[in-house]
């Protein structure tokens, strides 16, 4: 089958490597029919993140299950399925607790799990799941109409990880919501705003084209504005002392301290930015301020079902975000794409 | 009037001055019934702020209303009133948001006001209140019997700050719930938690009369290790993964990483300890983990109102945490007391 591997920076390839195959029973094989590039495989790709040997790639696919493991019980041949951007079991405390992202039993997709064998990358024809009851999401109705096939990819990561920094930062109806990062988990994070009933949703983008799906996904204001005129701006809007709260979805030192200067007093950061290099938060001016900080690596697969149906029924057009589609084989261009900013993100058909 | 001056350190001086008057109309003259010796007043005792002049000392008392400027509305001479550590206008845009530590017009005891006057510290037989009809808190019912002052006088600071904790990092019902610090704050958390429903409160302590204090007031478990030792038995006590959340109340450095290092993934820390000297807090390990950082200086205006009540029924004995009464004119040894960890918290009477 085919797959994608980064060699070292922007060196993207496509290969051919054997099929996976079920070998504990507690896995599966899926026909992935859609995966796509994140933003944090751009890390690798830009030499950010030393690579030492070559690496498979991606983490998002949905797809049909060819076949599973004979302890497999939630999960058979033929249903359609949805992958969160890590593998867990189900069944452990941190599980049980609604904390699937830290399971102590799973891991990452193009890594090996401990006593479950290895997984490959998403960025495939096919992908060996370890742990499939715990992992897979069935989605309800068999093969999807094509068009839902975007929405139903962002909700392997992108759609409940903006989803994420908003439920991080506890917005509710009402709250005043400012978002920095105008990616696809951006703009995510708008539509789970809006969902969860901000009464005023500020986009902080500079792209005319973001800026426009910004406000198609709810935003009720946009600010091009950075640094310290972002923060007089959102300041300005909002009595003088900011909004509520502040979804971080960047991961930069620049966008967690834009975050942290523009809530109110008592605010709230959401955050699900991968921090890249620092700095440590200023415990200080939080303390000053009253301003918590709280977020981190979306646990996705706790968030998948309640999503879904708004995605199968439309009224969530996360799908959106794919702004480009291509074949798996023409990675190598997709990873481009992202990298020169041309897409905000791209789908991948094996 | 008596009034106590930090000259440097290890220099706390009684000196005579003369007594405050009323200036703007907004303002009270209180006639203190009873003030405290904070923990964080023990920074500038230790030197470990520099003090450049003498400084007067005391944000918490107790007292009777002597006057009241012509403009104020909600208090009257005679009245028995409660002050936070703080002066606040109740008006502005923070105030309005429970917020009123951050008013806008404020400002705290023994510093000058903008356009209110100065005003004096706490540790006096008199303090001018600016802005009274903010900042004072009315008890009802006349002066109150006297084994009651010292819950009264907890409510100025540290009941509602250890409140203020526990709110911070959304203790609910069934919440598990470690606190770092058994200072008077610590123990007043451990309070707080139990009001607010916990189900199971380890008090970190390691001192013999705090810890039986601590249980007191609702701890169900104490702890005396810290450090690693500290982490693996809170680890072990909450299914190998810790507890829903930490309430950090001393400030160091050491006891935000036990807090950090302590609480389950997705867990919340709860933090008024004042930083005392950094670090600044790892944001890639808060990522990593989920656990969220909330808190800061204490909104505990907001408060006293909900917890006056079951104060003056008895419910709450946070007054137990004065272990040590003095009078004003022996606020050196009162210091010292504190300083050498002789005493938990000292009331000093005019």
């Amino acid at each position: 089958m085919r797959t994608v591997f980064l060699h070292g920076e922007r060196d993207i390839r496509v290969a051919e490597v054997p099929e996976p195959e079920i070998s504990t029973g507690r896995d599966a094989i899926v026909r992935v029919v859609a995966a796509c590039v994140c933003g944090s495989d751009l890390w690798g790709f830009r030499g950010v993140r030393a690579i030492e040997h070559a690496r498979q790639m991606g983490h998002e696919f949905i797809g049909v299950v060819e076949r599973v493991g004979a302890d497999v019980k939630r999960v058979k041949a033929g249903d359609f399925v949805i992958a969160p951007f890590y593998i867990c079991c189900g069944t452990c405390v941190n599980c049980r607790n609604g904390w699937t992202v830290h399971c102590l039993n799973g891991g990452f997709w193009g890594t090996a799990i401990e006593g479950e064998g290895d997984s490959n990358g998403a960025q495939s024809e096919f992908v060996r799941v370890p742990l499939a009851d715990g992992t897979l999401v069935v989605v309800p109705g068999g093969q999807p109409a094509d068009e839902l096939i975007p929405g139903l990819l962002t909700l392997a990561d992108v759609l409940p990880t903006g989803h994420h920094a908003a439920i991080s930062a506890g917005v509710t109806k009402g709250s005043t919501v400012a978002v920095v990062g105008d990616g696809a988990v951006g703009l995510c994070a708008i539509i789970a705003a809006k969902r969860l009933g901000a009464d005023r949703i500020v986009a902080m983008s500079r792209h005319a084209d973001r800026q426009a799906l910004a406000r198609r996904f709810g935003a009720t204001d946009v600010v091009a504005e950075r640094g310290d005129e972002g923060v007089a701006m959102l300041k300005e809007m909002f009595d003088g002392v900011g909004p509520d709260i502040v979804l971080e979805c960047v991961g930069t030192k620049e966008s967690m301290d834009q975050a942290l200067r523009s809530a109110r007093p008592g605010g709230q950061i959401g955050f699900v930015g991968v921090p890249a290099g620092g700095p440590e938060l200023p415990v200080g001016t939080m303390f000053n301020t009253n301003v918590g900080v709280r977020g981190g690596i979306a646990t996705v697969r706790d968030y998948i079902e309640e999503l879904l149906p708004e995605v199968l029924a439309g009224t969530l057009e996360a799908g959106a975000v794919f702004d480009t589609e291509m074949p798996l084989t023409e990675a190598p261009a997709a990873y481009a794409a992202m990298d020169e900013r041309r897409s905000v993100k791209v789908l991948l058909r094996p």
